[in-house]
């Protein structure tokens, strides 16, 4: 497998998150990724490099120029206003809902912060951008990898990217990595690629940017967002809209749901993935299902990763890897290259 | 002049608000309200009473009854949380952007909050429900008042009103006293309203409830969104819709304005006020216009406030005064009662 590894993901490094209500530390924090480096280096799966930096066509192929270049200059603004914010990272404190205009981007700093995001969980930083936009290089490396013949390749990157959609961040995610691979692949001559989403949080981003597109199939498991982030969107009535309509597909689950419950799901995507007959699969690979998680509420164990790696492998599919979400720090190596382990054995 | 002062307002006492990224106190405080009073006491310029219950169909007039029994319940669902969350203000932490859902009601509490909300610095807490109704009784018993023959009526309350919409709060707003005078005036009698929002910040609560409907003209002279709080709306554009079309006008002035310049705009909007020739006049009044507010930047001086009274009166319209905004604490009561004062002093 080839493994493209982001040079820059601990520029990314957030201090506080507003989590329900109050300011927390950050759960997404650098040792997340270097815990599955440090297992790679255990159970090696393959080279693991550094990408090419990412064309600026690719990335606007799947977000707003306006945002792109709103999340490249963020930090330099925020610290203009005032020297003393370096010592901050800035969290948006004003947004537009119901009846507010996004069409005119405000000269106002927070205003824009505000314009471009959906929660106050994703603090922005000195070194976002880096982060996000090396992150985008990993995704746009393993498509290229994949659409150049190779059986799979991972973009072992954070910040994550699911939740991030055409012109917002939220979620710890700022560039949809997962969107960004897949744009990839089809520009690489793939002509349907599908997307399985298999953190514990809906991959809302994804689904907003595909959800009137035919070429693209997500599919998504999650918590219900009755209950559970992102809330607003993820419900099993949403299929798609326009040309996309019927490629969508959501599988909410309860809080609290095992590896049974959660297994069930799981298959009714890879069949439904099946009946789409991609040329490509983009994996959004969340081990946030992990029962230890902090944050989700799912049962999974970190030996069922080796059978979600296998059954993935099953779809026969050409695959990237992207990672996503994970909170449980020290486990995460295990869970992820477990899934990756249980993927190359089946594979081979 | 009628004067309904709000006895349960000092039950809304937020600790902190998000202001630009941090956590800072509250700018909107009970002093806010008590310095008036004092001032009222030096100038008396009629019977302060207690208004009697509001109706709930008239609230539910203006606002979605969802949201309504949201804020009513939300502080003891915050604390059923957690015991601990009663040492807490609730600040939302996420919400709905372009592309997510508003017609699912989420169960999960921050997830309701966010979905009614469009700031983090507008914190809920114990009184704010008892606070925010009580203010809409005010509002609702001047309009009665004015119904019932009387030249002017004053809702002395806070929470202030004009920034709360119909399912969300934020802007220190919860319920949207001006609207409900408004929609009481009409219910009374009045063929056509006209709501005059003097307040330094864009009245994007009124307009918004309002923006579709001819009988209620909206206008509103403010510090332009492009630099200025609620940042998404009060563009001079925004001219109404529908049946509305025509009956808004925004009159956004730069950060900086003196008197001289406002009273170009305010000119204007008494002029746009009389073309409509209303029945009845709502005064959405705020003194953060003056050049001592802490977080506002027009430059208006507390003398000025006697000519701005005395203009309104020149309308020769039945008045309901609501009270907006006002952060420059010690100075409210003397900018507040010279508007009434002046007002009082040519309608004589
Ligand atoms: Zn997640
Ligand atoms: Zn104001």
């Amino acid at each position: 497998m080839q493994i493209y590894a982001n040079p820059r993901h601990a520029a990314h490094d957030g201090r506080q998150e507003m989590f329900r209500g109050k300011l927390v530390p950050c759960h997404e924090v650098p040792a997340r990724l270097e815990h599955v480096l440090a297992e790679l280096g255990r159970r090696p799966l393959g080279e693991i490099q550094a990408p090419p930096p990412v064309a600026r066509a690719l990335l606007e192929a799947v977000h707003a120029p306006r945002y792109l270049r709103f999340l490249e200059t963020a930090w330099d603004e925020w610290v203009a206003l005032d020297p003393a914010n370096a010592a901050l990272d800035a969290l948006p404190s004003v947004w537009p809902v119901r009846g507010f205009r996004a069409d005119v981007e405000p000269d106002n700093f927070a205003a824009r912060l505000g314009l471009y995001s959906f929660d106050a969980g994703t603090p922005l930083t000195a070194g976002t951008w880096a982060a996000a936009e090396a992150g985008a290089a990993c995704a746009a490396a393993a498509a290229t990898s994949v659409t150049g013949g190779a059986r799979a390749a991972l973009a072992l990157t954070r910040p994550p990217g699911h939740h991030a959609g055409h012109d917002f961040f939220g979620g710890y995610c700022f560039v949809n990595n997962a969107a960004v691979a897949a744009q990839a692949l089809r520009d690489g001559g793939a002509r349907r690629v599908a997307v399985l989403d298999v953190d514990y949080h809906h991959g809302n981003g994804t689904q907003s940017l595909f959800y009137e597109r035919a070429d693209v199939l997500t599919v998504s498991i999650h918590g219900d967002p009755r209950t559970e982030y992102p809330f607003y969107l993820g419900h099993a009535d949403e299929t798609g809209a326009g040309h996309g309509l019927g490629c969508n597909l959501n599988l909410p689950l309860p809080a609290g749901t095992d590896f049974a419950g959660w297994r069930q799901a799981f298959d009714a995507a890879l069949a439904r993935i099946a009946a789409f007959a991609p040329d490509a699969l983009v994996v959004a690979l969340g081990v946030d299902t992990y029962e230890g998680d902090p944050i989700s509420r799912f049962r999974l164990a970190s030996a069922d990763y080796l059978t979600v790696g296998a059954a993935i492998a099953g779809a026969g599919l050409p695959t990237v890897f992207t990672l996503e979400g994970g909170y449980a720090v020290a486990a995460m190596g295990v869970n992820v290259v477990n899934v990756l382990e249980g993927f190359e054995t089946a594979a081979r």
